[in-house]
């Protein structure tokens, strides 16, 4: 009774085909490695080229292969562990640890959604940092972080600056005040241009969306939605009691 | 200078035509209206039928649209937000509060990388519980949790137990355990065959892996990875000190 696999389902084609690729990947290529073409890969496993490319798709969406231009589809390394959202203070913006870049900063209209999350008039004044974080020498998330200026009053003089001097002095002025805490959601989205050119990606590419409100003085003073690379991110959250770490994401395969 | 709009990168055909019907669902339609076939979409809107799938695949997956056989293409609702990982013991297996029912339990070998996470041997037995949540009627997310024999070696007389009643025995068990944290881990996924039949959803669909390690007398007592439907969910955490609540999702359009 209790030694029975789990209920087997009737599997499409080109999910078999990426199981045993995926068997493949792991046995006979090296991270990095150029695959061969899908020519040889469908008369190598038998199978359409349509069937094939369904099954690459997959394995591109879950992080195992990367195609790139001129290079062909190369075997992916693991996906990187990024922390977000420890007590640390790491991701308190305009802190010394804070592990975002400052890129410009405009007074730009918000989205309405991001108005309503700010519970600000329409009409206010926000000052939107743009921000990148890097990895491993690579921008892996781009970052939108709208601050009202009814946020930082004691902001001023800022107006003969521009670019990442600006954002610096959006985030100076941002770290003055006692946070509170911060609530995060995720989901699913894809890049837009400016954050697929910030990426290194096509736009449309999957990313994760990190929506996130800083709380100060019981009220919401600033909301950063930030786009994470989805092929080479991996997420991770810690919590007080538990040490941080990075876990290596579960054998996708066998889920 | 600091008024200027974000750098203008050129954008391909069909992100243009995705704004556009963006701006299109946003005042034309209501959550739930079936759109119009492609054949009448690509017309008013003057493009190839290949632009519009592309346009209508990137809504899709920024939960915009929904597609079901037989209805067609449908104005989704807002995504739901999904509480992940808050410090009110919710998401502590087999407590009272616990959001997640128990399907069923097998002895099944893990994953590889199940078996680094638990710091297990790969011979050992461990409990898998399937469990599933729900919302609004609906199942949302699917999860196997990985439990050790040796993590609740006071566990007795499961034998003669299946299914759902088996799975209610070891979380029983589990809840006995005095659990010391917990860490996530969040990227994107594809559903496999179970996970799919589950979430009512085909194999492929996109979906967020959860990866949760339980923490117990300094060690790994448990994992878990759940996938979320990606096209209905957005997960959100909290953090001790602010109020959990769960913002709706940013204006995906204007990222």
């Amino acid at each position: 009774m209790g030694n029975t696999q789990l209920a087997s389902v009737p599997e499409p084609k080109y999910w078999h085909l990426k199981t045993v690729l995926s068997e493949a990947l792991d046995t006979e290529f090296a991270v990095g490695e150029v695959l061969p073409n899908e020519r040889q890969l469908s008369a190598r496993f038998g199978v359409a080229r349509a069937t094939l490319r369904q099954a690459l798709e997959q394995l591109e969406l879950e992080g195992r292969l990367q195609r790139r231009r001129g290079v062909g589809t190369t075997v992916a390394p693991p996906r990187l562990g990024v922390a977000v959202g420890t007590d640390h203070g790491q991701d308190r913006p305009g802190t010394d640890d804070d592990l975002w870049q400052p890129v410009d900063c405009v007074d730009a209209v918000p989205p309405a959604a991001v108005v309503r999350l700010l519970g600000s008039g329409s009409g206010e004044t926000v000052h939107t940092v743009q921000r990148t974080r890097s990895a491993d020498g690579r921008v892996i998330a781009a970052e939108l972080l709208y601050v009202p200026a009814a946020a930082v009053p004691g902001l001023s003089a800022i107006e003969p600056l521009a670019g990442a001097a600006r954002a610096r002095a959006v985030l100076r002025e941002f770290r003055r005040l006692g946070l509170e805490g911060q609530d995060r959601a995720v989901e699913l989205g894809s890049a837009g241009a400016e954050d697929a050119k910030q990426l290194d990606r096509l736009p449309g590419a999957p990313v994760l969306v990190v929506t996130t409100r800083h709380f100060a003085e019981g009220r919401t003073a600033a909301v950063g939605v930030a786009t994470y690379r989805a092929d080479t991110c991996r997420l991770t959250f810690g919590e007080s009691g538990a040490v941080q770490v990075t876990p290596q994401g579960p054998d996708r395969r066998a889920s």
